[in-house]
């Protein structure tokens, strides 16, 4: 069950292995997306049926004790050079694990937090990279039950990109003719066709009522867009 | 406690009042990313202490047992346009609240679900946006675990928007004479310079190399054009 | 373990095979009785203790967990055309368990529920046939605590059938010459004399004083008549 | 809270008072149709949320720990007729009620049972009406699954009534010229006209295909019948 | 395990053969006193660390869970005369117990009961001799408790046989002139050197200062005896 | 709530007063068989039920933690002289009650203990009267089950006193005739008329077939003596 | 039960005021220790019971969740300089509130580690003291379990003062004559006279047989010589 | 896994062999100590993962329920001249154990005490040696926190020693010199230059500012002298 990494795979890009700690619903999707983007992973969980499922699905899937030095040690994890704690909603087993990560050296640590103060924690020992899924999509899910958009993700404070359908307005001229940065400031940034799939859009495309949509500009102003019918 | 609703408040737009079903992190972040889109909330939770806290910051923040009927009747959550059914970790809470939510006749349902079988099931009773929260999440973490993407949103199958650093190829160039769309199908759509938020990108942008850029594509050209160095 | 279906079987009639998810009391008794009716059962319940020792009894008794699809479909759950979903006290594990049997399309599927908000959502997730073994046997033995009766069915709104020692007006004389439909509004169907079996009942029968008698109508006009003394 | 008993009431007849304790699926139907019946009910429960929300439909309804001699005494169960021990799943209540009862010398007490065991130990109790809800309901139902029957009731050993739409060789023509006795050995009872309710059949009633009726016969008699086409 | 009973070993005498149901403190040392006095023993209890723990003192000790018929009747417990229900605390698992050997039919079943409500239903099964061991001891501690007595047994209400010291005013002369029956209306019964073990005492007895008597009489006049001093 | 001794209670007789910690029910029957010899009793139990439920019978009855020695200090119980931890199950509360008692100096101690271990515990502690009522019990029950005997105490190692109905070799003859002492060892020490109590059994003593006796002996002796017909 | 600290308060000396979060043994018996040497105490503990019983002996004991922020500043926790984590056995509590005090910026942060994991995780966080209790007695304990010492110290790797009985060859001579300087390598520090105190040793003192005696050493030095008889 | 002591090791020296009971952090660090001493240590744990981690750092590590006479008995733990009870939290394992190993004859017998109480109950049970580290080592602790001392232990009641950092006014002259002893009443023990162990201080010895020294005392005295700057 022990990972072997001979010298040879050492020496392979660094997105070749990750080590994903936690195979819940946000370890397991993350460690899936790496496989099918074919990163090698070394996935960590403490159940072992969970590990038998994703036993055919990644590189290696190792049941182990995450919060226990010996045990990581064994599979080798500290001389991976990236790791995620994605432990669901065990607080101590996360802090531990981590504490670990960051006392071997892993120069990147990703993790998981479930509330402010985890991710408080987090960051003090030292995880570079915390992440807060509940957290991030309620807020993109927001969006999507207060009006019509389709999709929304906001990149940056007040820089978001929104899926929509076309208002009425720019429907059947060449965008360059429209008022849509202008009038709304926001620029379409791509368009769906029925049964086709995203394309660019230039200035010259015309956007028909039953296509889709991708617009960007400051969030107020997506969303500002999006109200229009 | 109990929410009122005067016929003249129900002649208002559908954005203005949505419920929100437990107040965890997911249901806590929609909620108060509501309230800043100036959209009434009224969230329900089980805890007191949960709302208590969220007592100042949404319309109305009320405790009740959302799996009876009663409960949200007295609440007046059947004549709400918009329900979330924001429970955390109890599948059993969550279906049943989502089934009386559906009884009521409620149009638009969003509900979060924590498997797929849960999932599933939310479909079968009939709510109509099931969100995965920590699947979603998963996948988007996975691409910015991999490579040197700062984010990453993939707005439907095989169509991504990738925030990154730019590579050295494309720099000092006005984008017009770059090869990012011919060589690598992407495109520019929008560039940060240091110390400013980000704005669209024309032609004629020219790249600095500590600049950030979110470049659209189809998801594997994104991939590859973010591992340019 | 697994149930192995031959096409030659599946050519047999729809009465030959039913799953019943489950084996506790209510499971149990209708499994062996379909069992004894000559028709396949194959029984499933999670505590290998009951399957043991439903094993002799039934075509089939197999320990599974329910509420996973492998599990179900590694039985050939997803070919049988009726299940029963007679799962005890578990909500969770009796939702799952149907949201997978209407997923299989299964046509006829009957559930146990427990309250009235398990019988909405098990209608919600689409069973035809919800069954309330509590409420219904409380219903009928009111009747029996009630009164005189000897037992007690309602087959439809106030359309029932009573099982009671006879009055003295009706005895020792032709049902015919009785009074009991015109007065009462009952019928006398079926008489069983001491020592034998129940046999219809003509307008020729004398009742004695030592029979029991089997009386239709409407409800309350069989109440009354079974306080008759 | 105190239930109290005037001399007069005392005098009344037997039907008008039943103490029922537990107040679950079982006990609430019951205790439901007895004040239905106009029975006079005084239920009993341990639990002060279920007696609040029955409050308004009993006659009493009581919050006590019926396993304590005073406790029931104080509330005159000891001068009742009639007493129903409903007691949902817990053994040891169940069967610490029913010795309070017995000692009392209530003459009628009908009991629920959970499994053989608990119904062997109720009778060597004393208590005369052991009842099984999960296991009657199971044998009732299992004639369901099986086949075309709408409904069916097994009144005695092998004497049975089955609600079931009418097969074709007896449609149209009188009922005391059809062979369902000579040749099926079962009786048509009642007839429901679609829209109507159930009246008594005659000889000279003639089914339409349309109708449902209710046949009586030997058990085996009515399973074959219904299941002609 | 199972034991084996011959036809010749069911000729012995009644006294050879007792099944003891729990192995706890009461039921050990009941078991261990009657295979001191050569009768066999079966006995039987649920946890394994116990049964090893006995196996070498008992003729059979053997694990088994005492509330199944089947596991009773496999260790042939149905074929005893006599039986202990010995177990401790678990009320239940008493009844279920006593129920099962009352159902066997088995002449003499001795059980221990925990309260009087526990008694109560042992009684109402049909146990014949119901022991109350806390409360027992604490009456008879009571009188050690409470006066100079070195031991004291009340064999029926209101005659007591009592170990204790001499007073002052019966040393030295024989039993036949001391006051001990006429003026304490006690009768010195048995008396014990120093050194030597009881022998019975007769008129001409004379007791000695460090002697310890057994006086028999009632109640009231053996404890007064024992406080003269 | 606090016990309040004033100086002259302080004068009575050691017997007056007993403190008795822990009411199940060996402490129950313990304590009211004290105060019925009229004893005084503080009863201490951290269950206020059982506090109330005795605080009619008993001197005083209060509800502390008798592990906590500010509490026991408050209700005065240092000050007495005869102490008795009657506490059921819980080793740990048992040994921190025993440990305080003895830390206050009380003289006579007595303890009720579960097991081996927890009598050589109080023993090491200081306590000077250890009981052990489930293994006694257990001991003179063992003699009952095995033979014909109706009561019996063994005071001493090999010196008992029994119960039992008269052998037909004794009656009807004067007891100095009889071969009781000569050929079986044991001494009939008292006599039971039907419907009269016990009473000395002198040599001109004549028994009846329908009389109760008490034999005293050898433990042997008596038990061949029961055995008798 | 809110500290308030007045501007005066603040300019006192550094010494003066402490914050003790836990008050199980270590944390009473420093909070006792600082009260004693006139530093005032802030003593916090989530447990009612335990600063009520605090509350008489600190400058101020309050109740409050020490993992929450709003509880820690509403007492003014986040305005000492000094705070001493001493939560017993909950990692995840002492984790989170040791995360707080070191972001509130305070300058001195004590805390008890229980184990290795424990006390990284405190040091990654930024506590600069890490406490290890049971370890360190452990260390202690076992010199004096090992050999003739009455006590030993460790105050830095292989450097130990050891309270001793003194060995026959340094008896009844000045300590500048005897050889334990250069022939076991340690130097008598102090010396009790029985009945005294500990006085400082000099080159004149003559220690006597009944004395004790404090050496300083390398570690291995005092060990031997303590063993010297 | 049982020790076997040949009559040789019993004529070792008593230094040779200790057991330990509890391997938790103060018995693991106690036990590895007296190795490193190299004493013989059998150390004993209820944890097989406890056990295992120190099976190759002690002389003999068994996995035992110290509480079962039998068990320790086996492993000759009766044969022992010196033990320590290092049970962690569990009162009663700890008070069982202590007992036997007093019921042993053990002659040195240490235990861990967690309150004051547990203290009383294994020094009545016969306990030599109890220690209780949280309540030490938080008062050793209190006076780092307090003050400027870096290390400080207090050897009996009013003689402490002290490592801290110097004052200005005894740097640079010879301690002879210096007011040390007659101005603050301490002696300055031992001596530590940066980059060296300490060593013994002599009137000669000339302190500079980056020395670290021991000073030895009164309690008061000493902490004074560490309060200078």
């Amino acid at each position: 069950m022990v990972r072997k990494r001979t010298p040879k795979n050492r020496r392979s890009s660094p997105q070749d292995s990750v080590v994903v700690i936690g195979l819940g619903r946000f370890g397991r999707s993350l460690a899936l997306e790496l496989v099918d983007e074919e990163t090698e992973v070394l996935g960590i969980d403490e159940d072992p049926e969970i590990v038998q499922a994703m036993a055919g699905s990644l590189t290696h899937a190792v049941r182990a004790d995450s919060t226990k030095e010996d045990a990581l040690r064994q599979l080798g994890v500290h001389e991976f050079d990236r790791a995620v704690v994605a432990i669901g909603t065990d607080l101590e087993a996360s802090i531990l694990t981590a504490s670990l990560l960051i006392s071997f050296g892993i120069e990147n640590v990703w993790a998981k937090a479930i509330s402010e103060a985890h991710g408080r924690i987090l960051t003090q020992l030292g995880v570079q990279h915390v992440v807060y899924p509940e957290h991030d999509m309620g807020q993109r899910v927001a969006h999507l039950v207060r009006g019509r958009m389709l999709d929304y993700i906001e990149f940056e404070d007040d820089f978001a990109l929104v899926k929509t359908n076309p208002p009425a307005e720019i429907l059947d001229i060449p965008l360059a003719r429209s008022a849509v940065r202008t009038q709304y400031g926001v620029t379409v940034v791509a368009i769906k066709r029925p049964g086709e799939g995203f394309t660019y859009a230039t200035p010259d495309t015309v956007v028909k009522a039953e296509d889709t949509i991708i617009v960007a500009g400051r969030t107020r102003a997506t969303e500002r867009f999006s109200e229009l019918r």
